[in-house]
């Protein structure tokens, strides 16, 4: 073992150590698709408790999920085109419908052109601005209050994994309104969802706050954002929140019938998050060890290792761990079962371990037979696992590690927020008054 | 009100009854891009539910979620094509990477032509095999298990919302194994997933078996499905298995050596379900007025419509039906919080009424001022919505209501599938010794 997991430091280079955390935390590879990445299981679990604790908070703010379609008509784009001098967008662009073998090359079959060149969706503002101009008619029918959970592709030409690719995953949300203030009062209403998202699900303390002009969404009267900070003192944009005021209302005719039975424009907000989030616990959370999970979001959280030595001792390891588990399992921790797993595979111990170490689970649990005959349970904190260049190592009785398993995971996850809340504070300068100026402080991550 | 909450019956014309049931119960609607749907807040809360009830019997089956790209390089499928005398394959096909205003007319930039054309996925077997192929080295790595949640498409000439749309989503399993054995109880163990969720969840009632020669999954061994019989008397095909023998292995080189050291090739399965299980819930348990939702996949189980009047008696009857919902949901059915659901809206109740039998409301309650004061529940089963041509109410004491509210959805769900059971039983002729002559007498959906 060097001294630390990975084979650079934070400090040695930056984006390689980021690199090397995405490889060693098994997160993600790059596909041979350019600029798209595979998630992988561990990365995609994270994905997956995002989804959840945010689709929650989506819900209970009154939104409803739904599912447009991945193309949007060429056309669809084309007034914008009008109005912008040298329009070029990166997108991806279908152009045919079928695939054929002529003389023995496959080709896109010239006789399968399509009309219309469809766009494989960056964003769904535009076909769901024209739903919404099908749906309302009358004030009754506002506010709409919708969200959908998709894959999007932008074209990118340089790309860094979770942070910048070109297909990705994200949800969107948008709404139409009957007035400004109630269109702005959801506006804000989604920024304290991420924020608080943000901050208590994935332990990353974040500024919410206004982009100047030059970098609001295009169409938007106001974008808002959450930035968090990262360990190379740069922000990350993890979340953005738009009031269109009545631009894209007016390009897409949403209009209503309001109580005094005239016709008028609908206010519009959007607001999304991506796979990006995860880059950001990477770099909010990670260290020279690898990666650091608050345990809200961790797939495993705890994992239970057995140091088996093909010996008759083995026996009571195995059903120690495996009723230790069950045990676990069956309490909960941030409203939720436990989720305890043990590592069963067919590799050395030690090497499980620091698999473990580099994918950020916050307890690992070493189990020998001197623990199962004993009755105790050793343990590493992912929050705090040196003690000076040596791997801290805890035990306690396995009734009392079980009692205390919750709160045991609820400090990590306060340790991990208190940890990038001492190194933003410490960023913050006192004599930056505005979010414009901490933003050109950061500069863009 | 005519007879029927429908302007069209299952009788007259099962196809535009099934239509209907789409839009009267305000699932899905035509998007603006040939045979792509917008799958609406009740069509995808439906999906919502089935997602996740077979995500998680998909992982306690030992399976894990991924992500894979939307995009397949044009020479993933050479291969085949070489193979195939007239391969022509209906697939999106993206040529290029940009659009540009050339002249005033946006257009696909022809200087940002792909070298190589990207195809959207139809199914992601070559993208995903090509992920194993690296993945897989020792016997130490098999099985490989794992899952995906991903929207795919496929250019259909004639689409039926549901049934047959040029987008749809779907969950694909891809797993390889050391051998057959192996490989081929994980075929018939996902059969049984879906054979069960079918059952128990959508209340689907089914037939599981194998696919003759004919109908297999080009390159597989083994197809297996489950067959679900429509009210028109259709078999509908809601679900494969496929044993892909070492087909796929050889094809993509998905190697590893195994315990003696030698080189072997995998056995790879895969198994999916989609969209179009939506499709089955409605030909399965829709009547003439509308759709029927079993409970443990509606997205409101319980729908109170509080009527209104415009007199100082209101009061009481909100104050009745906030607590009411409130009571409710604090309770659990199905091993979940109960759904259940007050319409605020600003409509008329009677619209209400007849708007949730559309959609399939379980449970249907109407609360009016002499429910709020004598503490009655006032409800419609939308399983036995009728006694003949009249809409049967029922009435019980609140407390009575409430505390066995889970024991009537559990016995519409069991009502909704010994209706379909009956059918599906009556149906089948005790002449019909195998599946494929009983496949050859449902015929085709
Ligand atoms: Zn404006
Ligand atoms: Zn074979």
């Amino acid at each position: 073992m060097s001294q630390h997991a990975l084979s650079v430091t934070r400090e040695q280079n930056f984006p390689e150590w980021y690199q090397a955390v995405v490889r060693d935390a098994d997160l993600a590879e790059n596909s041979p698709v350019r600029g798209c990445m595979i998630i992988k299981p561990w990365g995609y679990g994270i994905w997956e408790r995002v989804q959840k604790g945010l689709d929650a908070r989506i819900k209970e703010t009154g939104h409803e999920n739904c599912y447009f379609p991945i193309f949007i008509p060429m056309s669809f784009l084309a007034k914008e085109a009008e109005h912008v001098e040298g329009f070029a967008k990166e997108m991806a662009v279908v152009t045919h419908h079928r695939l054929k073998n002529i003389d023995g090359k496959l080709v896109p079959d010239p006789e399968a052109e399509l009309q219309e060149p469809l766009i494989v969706r960056p964003t769904s503002e535009t076909i769901i601005g024209d739903a919404f101009q099908r749906w309302v008619k009358s004030y009754r029918d506002l506010p709409i209050l919708i969200n959908q959970w998709a894959n999007v592709v932008r074209w990118e030409m340089r790309t860094r994994m979770f942070l910048r690719t070109t297909e990705f995953l994200w949800q969107e949300g948008h709404t139409a309104h009957a007035d400004k203030t109630d269109a702005m009062a959801e506006t804000l209403r989604m920024l304290e969802v991420y924020r608080s998202f943000a901050e208590d699900v994935l332990a990353m303390p974040v500024v919410a706050g206004e982009k100047p002009e030059n970098e609001r969404f295009p169409g938007a009267d106001n974008t808002y954002s959450i930035e968090a900070m990262m360990q190379d003192g740069k922000a990350l944009q993890a979340g953005t929140s738009h009031y269109l005021g009545t631009h894209f209302a007016e390009a897409q005719n949403i209009r209503f019938q309001n109580e005094a039975g005239e016709l008028a424009l609908c206010h519009t907000t959007s607001w999304g998050v991506s796979t990006r989030l995860i880059g950001g616990v990477i770099m909010t959370h990670g260290d020279d060890d690898g990666l650091r999970l608050p345990p809200a979001i961790a797939p495993k959280q705890i994992v239970i290792v057995p140091m088996l030595r093909d010996k008759p001792e083995d026996a009571a390891v195995v059903e120690f761990c495996t009723s230790l588990a069950a045990e676990l399992n069956a309490k909960a921790a941030f409203g939720e079962p436990i989720r305890a797993h043990i590592d069963n595979r067919k590799i050395k111990s030690a090497d499980k371990r620091w698999d473990w170490v580099r994918r950020g689970a916050p307890l690992i649990l070493e189990i020998g037979p001197r623990d199962a005959s004993g009755g105790n349970v050793t343990f590493t904190r992912r929050d705090a696992l040196r003690d000076g260049p040596k791997v801290k190592s805890h035990s306690l009785p396995r009734a009392e590690f079980v009692a205390g398993a919750e709160g045991l995971l609820r400090e990590i996850q306060g340790a991990l927020y208190a940890d990038a809340k001492k190194r933003l504070d410490g960023n913050i300068r006192t004599d930056i008054a505005s979010f414009d100026e901490l933003a050109a402080y950061f500069g863009p991550a």
